[in-house]
């Protein structure tokens, strides 16, 4: 009879964390080139669109907790997942925006991993908790942001569907979870399911968030963005 | 015979600048809402708008002067100011646009208080006094810009009347006192005054700044930006 | 025979290095200055930007590596330099705008300063080589990126010639240099001189990078940016 093989949760945990933070990224960065190239900008800009859609959302975490240098700038494996991404984009258009469903269902799990690492980074930091569940959030949206900003256009998170609320609540479990001692990969893996449960369900049935137009002016529809392969 | 009730000056006029932050704030935020409101953001993008505009004045004084995390994610209650004031353009967004010339007062207000607390704040972390003017100039108009600069517009403040002259003028006094040893409650108090001075004095009598075009194209009206309600 | 006057080779070197900083910042600021007033912009305006385009590389370099408050708001000499640069755009736009050859050599100079400068605080604050490499790009193109999205444009950066390439090639030097053990000034110098050397040849020879543009649409031309003055 064999012995087992003793295996290391934790340590398997951790470098299941890595991957899908890496493949967040990487999902992100796609978005980001997608954005670059139907904007005409050169490989260059390609790149730099990249790489602020992968990564910006934990730069500006971090800028506005004091954690600099930011992660992003410490491992290069960040740097390397985004610019293979913008250059598969950049060389492969057409074929990245065929996968587009493949890449919204990608991007609702970079989304519920950046949203829950966020919290958890934050509270690390000391951060009062409702902070730390908005700055989760913002590091699941702030690359996409930067990425509009970047492109002039005004950030398409603020306009459409479920997407910032998703984060929002993921990351509230995680918080919830910190101030109720709850121990911490259970609701770490809780926020991000309910996280990518939400964005996933808002993606189906068409969710999104009341708008309000100012009288006179017909409400823009809302549920254009959720078709958006680069979101 | 009635023995007078002591009165501690220092803690209500600590009191009376609590909430003329909390005012400047929501009044700043109502600006940012109902910018968002116009452009048909959704409620999630109105949130985040009335946040920017009433509170990143701070923020971006907080980062350039490494005062991290920055005060308005350690306190809830600008948080929940900014809330408020969202909510509020956004469910009764006629009302607010009537109330337009109140908001304007008070959008001086703020600007003249945040100029100076602003300020003193980047004084208190040793910046030099000609650099702390300047960041209190920015706290006070950063906010704006932030915002326009999400709405993917030029900020306001870079092209219209007397706002940001206001505002260092209002902070140049808070420096100068400083330097002078001069009392620094006093010196708020007058630097404020000036600021809000200033920027009723421009509202009313239509001040501007002069503006270069390049020949060949006539020059904007840079008055119509002064009966903005939502600036 | 009088006594030769020794020259202190190391000062006169620093010397050398905060006046092409000094320059190099009032060509930036002249650029940003020059974008203001085309778009119009008031004299407060047009300020702003002389500062950011002059500065803002740092800055963003120095909030991401932690070093608060940055250099632009310690030494009120770039502030002058810049505040200098957008008065006299602003009173003879004209006239700047016929040295622009003269302009587009001195603002590769400031490029291949501010990379390499750039590269070497990075390296000093302990980034990660490729990092301060990149970090040293982004110095010296920061200051055009933030320019342009205060002005609502996509960066100019991002969709034309061999602009951000020479930064980077020119900050890679340094960090190769500083890996291999080399003589720092030396390494330095080389650095801003490949800077500065790819810079003029893409201005000459009309180099640019390769644009993906979807199908359907023609691509731009992207030697349009080359003439630019103000960039």
């Amino acid at each position: 009879m064999i012995a087992p093989i003793p295996i290391d949760i934790g340590s398997a945990l951790k470098t299941l964390v890595l991957v899908f933070d890496l493949v967040g990224t990487f999902v992100f960065a796609l978005s980001g080139a997608a954005s670059g190239v139907k904007r005409q900008l050169d490989l260059f800009g390609v790149l730099v669109l990249s790489f602020a859609a992968g990564n910006f959302g934990g730069v500006l975490r971090d800028l506005l907790i004091g954690a600099t240098p930011p992660a992003a700038l410490s491992d290069r494996r960040y740097l390397a997942a985004s610019l293979l991404a913008g250059l598969i984009t950049f060389l492969w258009y057409p074929a990245v925006r065929r996968l587009r469903s493949a890449v919204l269902i990608f991007d609702g799990a970079g989304l519920a991993l950046f949203s829950v690492s966020g919290a958890q980074k934050a509270l690390a930091f000391g951060i009062d908790p409702l902070m730390a569940a908005l700055l989760g959030m913002l590091t699941g949206i702030g690359g996409g942001m930067v990425r509009d900003v970047l492109l002039s256009d005004v950030p398409v998170v603020l306009r459409s569907d479920i997407y910032a609320v998703a984060a929002f609540a993921g990351a509230s479990v995680v918080v919830a979870g910190d101030a109720l001692q709850l121990p911490a990969t259970a609701m770490a893996c809780a926020g991000a399911a309910i996280c990518f449960g939400l964005r996933m369900a808002a993606l189906r049935l068409g969710w999104h968030l009341p708008v309000a137009g100012p009288p006179g002016k017909p409400a823009p529809k809302p549920d254009t963005a959720k078709e958006d392969p680069d979101r």
